[in-house]
């Protein structure tokens, strides 16, 4: 899918932003992860959940399914994750996301990452290869800067201008993006 | 506990929202209450749980307990509930609640509860005498309006004309508080 240009970014942009819950690492069992819908960088006009497995390779087809069948589907604009591994390593193909969806995608983190951290890593896991070429196809990671913090993000689906301008919109409280902050507490604040 | 009186209400005063999530009734089972903090109407800055019986009677002690041991308790000034059934008939004692936490809290509706037909409901639960007496013990109904709409609030710990200030400063995207509209929807979307 190319790259979307948007004709105009309303300040009431519906964005999806998502993080995982807490897990214990290296386990076998499912993590709940939470979408957030938000109008802009304000407020918050629905919350989904599905479930994927600690380190298993369903991410990307799980979180699809919750978007494509949630009744705010259609309002949303753009998808927004807290980087692209969830539980542990269940990795999100963002390029894939952006396909089955429809919908840009943006992964932003606050620390770099670590790409040789993650391939060795990866090692010793099964589906090794699979999982390395889903790191990959999220394309470069760019240094950006957002209220004088720097974020790292990769994306899919449209330019880099629109990205930045709709992460700085919606980066109303914190120098991140709100959906991001906010999917991060909800996920976060509901598992033990 | 005698009603508190505010010196002065901030505008970023922190106040904890609760509902629960959803669930099929009359089973057995537990259901998760989620709890989230915001500053006054608009920003959230946190998110907590706890989980309470189907028709059970842990409620009161349940929130209590979440609330106390929270890192977000030294900054909380409210408790607002939305009505005191949750989980069915799990009733909160709002009188109780305040007692064991040291603040004030406000049980909003938008449907005048009817007493008469939750008496009658009781009638099939155990210890149905107790949760007459917890429905009773949450006292007056006032009928408020808020933003043109008509609310129904119980309150324990603080003063009417107070209460009347909190919610209308915190009713900043409909007529009813941001935190119990959102306690709402991460609730119930993150439930099955």
């Amino acid at each position: 899918m190319s790259a979307k240009n948007f004709r105009i970014i309303k300040s009431e942009i519906r964005v999806l932003g998502i993080d995982d819950g807490k897990f214990i690492p290296h386990t076998q069992g499912n993590v709940i992860v939470v979408g957030v819908v938000f109008r802009g960088g304000c407020w918050i006009d629905g919350v989904m959940h599905t479930r994927i497995a600690i380190d298993g390779l369903d991410a990307t087809e799980k979180l699809a399914s919750m978007i494509n069948t949630s009744p705010h589907r259609r309002q949303l604009r753009l998808i927004m994750l807290n980087g692209v591994t969830f539980a542990g390593f269940n990795l999100v193909d963002i390029k894939a996301l952006n396909s089955a969806t429809g919908l840009p995608v943006i992964a932003l983190t606050r620390e770099k990452p670590d790409l040789e951290a993650i391939h060795q890593a990866l090692q010793n896991l099964p589906d090794n290869e699979e999982r390395w070429r889903i790191v990959l196809a999220a394309g470069e990671i760019h240094e950006i800067t957002c209220r004088g913090s720097k974020l790292y993000m990769e994306m899919a689906g449209l330019s880099g201008a629109d990205a930045l301008k709709i992460i700085e919109l919606t980066s109303t409280r914190s120098c991140f993006p709100e959906p991001l902050r906010v999917a991060h507490l909800i996920a976060s604040g509901i598992t033990p």
